[in-house]
């Protein structure tokens, strides 16, 4: 089922929208070619209505916010909505400043999010709805591992019923709930911390999965979250003994780009609580 | 004589200035490092007229276009007419919004453009010169193929006469025509099409060969176009079997990298109609 | 001492604050991994302030200046000052515009950098404090070589001693001095010159090489330079025949994911005048 989701993105070729950062969007476009889809970015204020038009869905992503194209990302948000589109927040640094906590809470406040995606900090900064700015690296001892498994997934299940979204929180184990159900993820190797991005390269390939299968949007997330992880670990099975993080970029993308569904429904390793 | 092209680009290393879209930027740059040129980027409009003054030629991409960068645009490109230099126009997405395809205009309006490059559906819209805000696909129906070859030579070459640019149509099939005579181009592969911003590329390394050869300019443009599909064809045959997109990105600029002007020479399938 | 300092970084994971150019900003953020740190990029400024807080240096680069960005250095800048934080200038094509070269001149003014790096030709109109516009090329004559060593030495120092910073000047020789001593350092490849943005990903890891050995800035500083020649090196020799300079840009960083303290000291090829 995980690998149907993926193979419905090669058949669809869903467009989708990026309003994302600078620092990552060359590797969040070529991991939307990767995985079967098609980038667009534009942020914009008097271009994001028109090219949202055109996309099936956003992936607004706050990692280089500026006044400019925080506009942006509220006038294409609402001509998404009207739309129906698949909307995803990713709410990089959220908890870091004020302007990015601020930012991704009026987001949330004024769009329908069809799902949120970040870290653990930046989710429970989210959850608390709070402005107040704090460090990076607050509620980093709150990491999912196994022996606070059973409270993270009722704590991201609990924000899925709040927030009316479905909320996938990455890291070493990924967590995937739209309140009712919550897919725990163990793809993935901790090298992928050292490639810049991964996360928004995530966001925008789950934008896709979306788009491709409205019919089962939890599924759909979750089978982006294997993938992702999945990825890492056939690229890395790939590296020589002189490769290192830039070359591990490539090869993670590389994977993705000869995945297919079955690979995927063989690799993916989760279970559903 | 395409292989004298870009020795010349060697020879001279031309100083290109690019305001171009921050997606596929970082390969712009290394792309015409690669094939002998030198890139320097500036889109602020207080910047832009020092920074075209000493390059010699301007590669305007509207990728991610914004009203700060447009302006830049505009000033870079009135001071780049001004001293001569070679003016690109690379139309990104227009067709696919109202800004996208108005700037365009605008832009073709105030700037006696040396070339004009882009995908059959920007071209197209810039042929009708409409304002109207249309899909990215609306005239993808219309890709260029032996079938239609006789009727898209003909467009294009009116579309050079009409615009007094030399216009490149790239695709399956490349067609490069200065009103008069029209190269009808076979190098590429389609794989190309999976890596984001190879069109992008294709366009700064287009302004070095115009820059570099004053006194051909069809020839230097059918030159670049040839060289880039080559680069193609050239990286693809050092793909390993793991190796996807995000690769083939680094073997198409390392092709460049190492291309001369006899390997482009033999390489470049081309007629001329 | 010089492998001491790269330790110190993997040991301390330096948070660095990147207020940088599109064109390299992706790998600037993969460098700064590669060598231990951890990187954030804010150029917004209302943004910016909370940003540069939680951090433990600046890295400020106007290769891509606009005048929004230009607010943001000025307000990270001074945050970062207040709070005692490494700061660091790297003045992308200072003399081939006035804004450019007006920008780095009024930074040096109302901020006390840590260390100032670029290549000779924008130190030099540093140095000369000259608003006059140039082209890229003005000073390019005067490359430090093995003839004019002496005289490049004396102009480094005395630099140094007026602007109270750290000076390093990179190139096929790289000198680095706080004033009194000047590290002649001769790593690195000509070849690193056709990959963009290795003087920008050198900026970055150099503040987090600064950030991590707070006692010994000017040591720190010639590590970080040394290291990155040495990358260049060690990623050439790892090149294969059809490898240019996109995978080369790879290796460099790969290199650096894989050099420790060791490598770094037994690799390092400088003296002390």
């Amino acid at each position: 089922m995980l690998g149907t989701c993926l193979d419905n993105v090669r058949r669809t070729v869903p467009l989708v929208h990026n309003i994302t950062n600078y620092v990552t969007v060359n590797d969040v476009a070529n991991i939307l070619l990767a995985c079967g889809g098609s980038p667009i970015m534009s942020d914009e204020p008097e271009d994001v209505e028109d090219i949202t038009t055109i996309c099936g869905g956003l992936n607004i992503n706050i990692g280089t916010l500026n006044q400019r194209s925080i506009q942006g990302m509220f006038r294409a948000g609402k001509k998404a909505a009207e739309l129906g589109h698949v909307l995803l927040l990713d709410p990089v640094g959220a908890g870091a400043s004020a302007l990015r906590t601020n930012t991704a809470v009026e987001l949330m406040k004024a769009l329908p999010f069809t799902v949120i995606r970040g870290n653990i900090s930046e989710i429970k900064t989210l959850a608390l709805g709070s402005g107040t700015t704090k460090g990076v690296d607050a509620d980093v001892a709150d990491a999912v591992t196994e022996s606070n498994l059973d409270a993270a997934v009722a704590f991201v299940k609990d924000f899925a019923q709040k927030s009316r979204a479905i909320v996938a929180v990455t890291g070493a184990i990924d967590l995937v709930s739209d309140g009712e159900r919550c897919y725990v993820i163990r793809n993935g190797r901790a090298e992928m911390g050292k490639v810049t991005g991964t996360g928004c390269q995530l966001s925008g390939m789950m934008t896709a999965f979306l788009v491709a299968n409205p019919d089962d949007r939890l599924t759909a997330a979750a089978a982006a979250v294997c993938a992702m992880g999945l990825a890492g670990e056939i690229g890395w099975s790939h590296m020589t003994e002189s490769d290192g993080n830039s070359t591990y970029r490539n090869r993670i993308i590389d994977a993705i780009y000869h995945m297919d569904g079955a690979v995927l429904e063989k690799g993916a390793k989760y279970e559903v609580r």
